[in-house]
């Protein structure tokens, strides 16, 4: 099956693709030559848990998925020029997942022409420039998006921030401004929307769109309390703009409850426009922005046609409309309840059993662990986190940390993962924490020689060995002293956050 | 095989598809249900010869890349993170095609993610921002691209050009400032671009690059005179800026002489970036960027990851190399070489015979025909050309006409193009034009009735009624009058500029 081996594969990498595109596990990286549902296995037939690929939504290599591409392909694969059946029904299908004013679809190729493509339409229908985005944030590769993602423009120094864009808190009630002990966080972070928003229109800056995630992905699996985007709305519109809600890692159905993460906001919410990408297609190249009919017209109104040679395409709905059949007939949307509430509920008991872990949360198949040096400051166990992703992908299972710390453990499975999955990862996971607890305690009292065989040996030059193993890289804002003993031995007492599924 | 009637399709693409997504033939539109090689059919059968279609380079359907899509989305579709074999292997053979210091590839999805990535190489290697690009140019429809394509940005007021953008002349030597009779106009438009940049540079503006179609499509099929692009690299490397080749549209063989176009000007000629997309994937959506080392390891040293989450998967470096597979074993070059000779030929006798033709340009199966009302001022038949174009379609010709004044016949078909083909579609324009011109004599008399059943009738209000028949609009700078009889009578002397190959 392989062309070559795994060190000319490594070699011709070096050669011929960018330097800036990371693999995973730097160190040592994984050459996987095929996988099926949850699982991916390298070139000597080992088997891995894939605990990380969202895109792989309904299964890798899902064969109903498989036909349907072949299916049209051996028919008819051309742009949207022509009048296609598979356009329109799938226009019909996608739509009909989302509250009845989003209505109008543009088929494009990635996550990052969503967004573009959002931000273009905000821009032309409210005639304003500014955007408001949160901290954090990462909305894609291209040029206009590097410029409203903080994940991405804060490694570029101060001055990478642009005038026009305006950066409020992320809503995180664990370790943002309003914690969980607020009465009322969901009104708070908004209304530093709105001060934001006020603070912009007095220096003459105009708002055409508040952006963010529904659940903040690279950011630290950031869940924003029930209510913001109800409030941020509210101030958003009155300054003209609109309200686009980011669904590229979290929608179709992940979180369970319902298809889209936006939705567990409430009924009375509805985005202005709703940007889709990776599951949609379950890894072929494709994606869509839904709008409103008003946003719509807009945007025609100039004149310019929006042209997208390969968005459309008969191919790509085919693959759409099989995802669609694929998460119905396999109740992929219940899987993700039911088996997220499940693995949640085993990582809470971590949570409960192991200092480290500062805190579990998630909606669905979307769940991140926070882990912390110390329950009371919430100290980013950054090295840790990264010394545990290490020692998973030596046991076969593939997890990342993210996050502005790369301390947040990153749950986003394949939608078919199982129980057993869970059981298994919780179970190594629990391994890993009691090791590196152990580890930590005995290497705080100096009586673990340097140079140990132990397994226990705790990660050194862990955060620049492992660095690679995130999707993208954020500088840590913290100091992490290693030879610290963070623990503080206080059972914590975060509230649950789980988000009813 | 049809999921809904055609009026049904097209009343479900009114409501769900944004409206500045344009069909062919707005009044009319076209549903196609299958495709094979160069020919398209609608829901009733009939078959179209596609003369249009640069992305289903070698030729539609085409059972090897359905072959080796079907076999890697059985394996595997994932991310480049992970190694794989087909990621290397292609980006071995892409860079095999191209001079050796163009070795480094970031794969992406579409051309506008390229030509967005080429600007951000661009930028990061010569800390610079500015942008000189050709007038009419078209680069793509995300915001970084709309912003340096005059044939977008000019629609939307004189105030849409950014300050950072310098728009030099299209070196169109039948229509520009330098043409066919002056004795260096690759050299004059170069220096007019040494001038543009010294103009900025004055203003204290810093060029990061500039940016061209290796030959211009959408511009109006312009073919550079050779020995241009060696002139403006030169002055483009001496202000600290890179020289970006657009291939997107032109690439892959299609001049026939050369895999890429940019090796027309000469062996002595190497971009620093060159960007590719449409023919890639044979309307899979895919598309790479090919750089020096230099300017990817200037790109890393800022630090920032290069992710893009479906760019360089298995499946789609699969296509890839089918594709290049194909276009060898089936000497898709050699064919374009000897086919868009006979069609440059063929169009060249028709310049003889008709007034209309005005100039007849091109390369292998990359070739415009000039319409035009008067052959001293080369007036733009723009009226006749949408007729035409309209004309054809009734005849199951695909054909489209574009460039600034909507009046250039574009022949960019499948590379499987045969010369039955171009002979049939040669003399359909033959008849057409022979209509046209006597319609038009007989016009200018007023001896023909408005009402006549004469299929001879010149078109009315053609250009409003045919102008969703483009690829994008432009305005047209010239008030055409469609009463005005344009022929000169005289006959022309525009020497041939057919590129040899």
């Amino acid at each position: 099956m392989e062309m070559y081996s795994k060190a000319e594969t490594l070699a011709l990498r070096q050669k011929h693709i960018g330097p800036s595109c990371k693999v995973f596990f730097a160190k040592d990286p994984i050459k996987i030559v095929r996988a099926h549902g949850q699982y991916m296995f390298d070139e000597n037939g080992e088997k891995y848990l894939d605990c990380i690929n969202n895109v792989a939504h309904v299964g890798h290599s899902h064969p109903e998925v498989v036909k349907a591409a072949v299916k049209q392909m051996e028919l008819l694969n051309t742009n949207s020029r022509f009048l296609h059946d598979n356009l329109v029904q799938y226009a019909k299908r996608l739509t009909a997942t989302l509250p009845e004013k989003l209505s109008v679809c543009y088929f494009v190729n990635s996550g990052s022409e969503a967004n573009d493509l959002a931000l273009r339409l905000a821009r032309q229908y409210s005639g304003h420039y500014d955007v408001v985005t949160l901290d954090h944030a990462y909305h894609g590769h291209v040029t206009s998006l590097i410029d409203i993602s903080p994940y991405k423009f804060n490694q570029l120094g101060k001055e990478a921030k642009k005038e026009f864009v305006h950066v409020a808190p992320s809503p995180d009630i664990y370790r943002g401004k309003y914690r969980e002990d607020h009465e009322d966080p969901a009104g708070a972070y908004a209304d530093n929307v709105r001060n934001i928003i006020e603070k912009a229109q007095k220096n003459g800056h105009k708002i055409a769109a508040f952006i963010a995630e529904s659940m903040q992905s690279c950011g630290g699996q950031i869940i924003p309390p029930a209510g913001y985007f109800q409030k941020v709305a509210q101030f958003v519109h009155k300054a003209g703009g609109v309200f686009i809600a980011d669904e590229v890692q979290v929608g179709f159905g992940r979180v369970g409850k319902n298809f889209w993460a936006f939705q567990l906001q409430g009924e009375d919410f509805v985005p202005d426009i709703v940007t889709m990408g990776k599951p949609i297609g379950n890894g072929h190249p494709m994606s869509c922005v839904v709008t409103t009919r008003e946003i719509a017209e807009a945007f025609g109104a100039s004149g310019l046609e929006y042209f997208n040679t390969f968005g459309g395409n008969p191919v790509s709905c085919a693959i759409g409309l099989a995802v669609l059949d694929i998460i119905e007939q396999e109740d992929l949307q219940g899987n993700a309840t039911h088996v997220g509430n499940y693995l949640f509920g085993l990582l809470k008991e971590q949570q409960e059993k192991h200092s480290l872990v500062g805190d579990v949360r998630g909606a669905g198949l979307f769940i991140g662990v926070d882990l912390v040096k110390d329950q009371i400051r919430r100290t980013p166990a950054t090295a840790e986190a990264q010394h545990i992703i290490y020692k998973l992908k030596e046991r076969k299972i593939l997890l990342s940390a993210d996050g502005p710390y790369r301390n947040v453990l990153k749950f986003k499975p394949p939608m078919c993962f199982s129980m057993e999955d869970a059981k298994f990862v919780v179970e190594q996971i629990d391994e890993l924490l009691t090791d590196l607890e152990e580890a930590t305690q005995i290497r705080a009292k100096n009586s673990l020689p340097t140079n140990t065989q132990s397994k226990r040996k705790l990660p050194t030059g862990g955060s620049s060995q492992l660095e690679s193993n995130n999707e993208n890289i954020s500088p840590i804002n913290g100091t992490i002293c290693r030879h610290e003993n963070g623990f503080s031995g206080e059972s914590h007492t975060v509230p649950c956050k789980r988000i009813r599924t």
